[in-house]
């Protein structure tokens, strides 16, 4: 996606902010476009990669920062720490990067049970050590009460880009890749959901966050510089990471809907709530895009990871038309996958 | 400081987090130690610097993370945005390090005004212009109305260490050090204070806000390894940073009262509010041990530079009593300068 493809005024559309700018959807997209990528203007940030690569003396190092603010801080599956770490974890991973180092700061409200404090810091040295990358530095801020909600938590994390890792962008997707995902989607969002308790509804879900770092390293191992691009599907889920990708590698995609891997219970409370899987969060899942020769040796590489048992091949890239998502389901013609203007889940990470 | 010098529950001294805990005096320092350095265990987080040191295949790389909450956002000589860059340039430059690339993560609460927004998006962009460092990722989380406080920033930061930043030490201060400060304190502290109007004085005190990684720079320069340690005096001022050195290096420290710099409309409004200037956070200072064949050498250097025109020596460190630090007044014997509990000005970044 060019820089200028969304002018400002019209795409913002508002004069405040609002609670779809922070959904990870068009409106998100709107106003990281007219508000920020203009003002920093610099080569690094225009890709819009889920962390930056930055060329120093030292070498190619990725950079990626994330801030947290998912409401309940614990639900089934995980918490707001772990969830944290594993965040900026996989979007290193994304970034095709060895994570070596993460940051964290809290924004902490006055009254926040130092006993919840504590339990995240745990969850998240947790994460930290499954992930194989410490946590060296934090900051923590304490704000009145009614001015946060309990916690915030940004991490930022530093990796190393590999060789293998190098050629990776979210520009690079090309017609006949292939398109394979490593698990079932929409896990971490209907977790979270369904943790707040307001809809009545009861399912065994868990949250699927967890670090990726591992199986993108299997990945790259396996298929290298036949991997173009890697993306985690989290706030507007599969469909938002389709479609950004489509636009941004100015290429179509189409995704088999029969072959989108999607657990039941998770199925059914989207079918209840009215609200489409393809849109909801996961938080241990990645997006690949594989040359068609290269995507069988990629497939097995993710399958034999713990965090790639349930990887799936679900559909390709074509010509086009650039930056069009289509969805072949099995009756009639194929449906077009939008990017949402908001997200009916806000908060989910 | 060793890790386990405040243990666990008696420091904290309470369960739930209280606005002392934000502070950057006793009660923050024992909040991160009990909660979040015995989770995070770690060689390069147990220094508690105002960054990290990230031993990497290439190199050693300097890693800071803060969250900015200041109240009110917009503030004579500056406003969040900038304070933002500057302070984790300034974070890095403390570690002898030059500033490569800046994240920024931001938490806006509903309803904030884009225009806000884009004059904050502004200023920061200029900051990182002004200090030479590009912010190359972001973030955008929105929060509901009621859950935030306008707008909170975390900007992280990477820089390189370069060989004659790579000894500097909160741990390093030596006895016969001289202490130096790059000009005058407080001015930030009291600009904030006095912006939020609830005082009914008025004076004219601008924010220091400024980047000093290139005073940094120069200070290498010309006292190389005569440079023991540097920090940046913000939450909690200057007393609070010479307590940190005290204790991190196990020396003393003597100030000479009547040489530390303080502007008399800062002194005016501190002396009215009971407030001693030496616990009034800066955001454009650097406090600077240096070995005293270096010290001329050292204090020439920061004055030639812009940010370093007020540089004074105000005192010495002293063999004991470790971590002890006093101020040496002209009537009298000398004060013991303690750190604080809590913080008169909460939320000053």
């Amino acid at each position: 996606m060019t820089e200028r493809s969304l002018p400002s005024p019209v795409a913002v559309g508002t004069d405040v902010v609002t609670m779809a700018h922070g959904a990870g959807g068009k409106a998100s997209r709107a106003l990281v476009q007219s508000v920020f990528v203009d003002a920093f203007a610099n080569p690094a940030l225009a890709p819009l990669g889920d962390g930056a690569i930055v060329a120093t003396p030292a070498g190619h190092l990725a950079f990626s920062t994330d801030s947290f603010v998912v409401s309940p801080l614990f639900f089934p599956g995980g918490c707001l720490g772990d969830l944290a770490v594993n965040g900026t974890v996989n979007d290193l991973a994304a970034c095709g990067a060895t994570p070596v180092a993460i940051s964290a700061g809290f924004i902490i409200e006055e009254g926040f049970a130092l006993a919840d404090l504590r339990r995240l810091a745990e969850a998240m040295s947790a994460a930290a050590l499954a992930a194989g990358v410490p946590v060296v530095t934090g900051d923590t801020k304490v704000v009145q009460r009614g001015k946060g909600d309990g916690c915030y938590v940004n991490t930022s994390g530093i990796g190393l880009v590999s060789g293998q890792g190098a050629g990776l962008s979210p520009a690079a997707a090309k017609p006949g890749d292939r398109v394979l995902v490593s698990g079932p989607i929409g896990d971490h969002g209907t977790a979270v959901m369904l943790a707040r308790g307001d809809l009545g509804l009861s399912a065994d879900v868990l949250s699927d966050t967890a670090p990726l770092a591992g199986l993108v390293h299997d990945l790259l191992a396996a298929a290298g510089d036949g991997v173009h691009c890697l993306r985690d599907p989290t706030r507007g889920g599969l469909a938002t990471v389709l479609n950004e990708i489509a636009s941004a590698s100015g290429v179509g995609v189409v995704v088999e809907g029969d072959r989108v891997p999607v657990r039941e219970p998770v199925r059914g409370v989207c079918e209840l709530l009215g609200l489409d899987p393809l849109y909801v969060a996961c938080e241990g899942r990645m997006v690949a895009f594989v040359a068609p020769e290269r995507s069988r040796a990629a497939l097995e590489a993710m399958r034999a990871h713990a965090q790639g048992a349930g990887s799936v091949d679900i559909g390709e890239v074509v010509a086009g038309p650039a930056g069009l998502v289509l969805e072949a389901t099995g009756f009639g013609g194929p449906r077009v996958v939008d990017m949402l203007v908001g997200d009916p889940l806000p908060r989910i990470c």
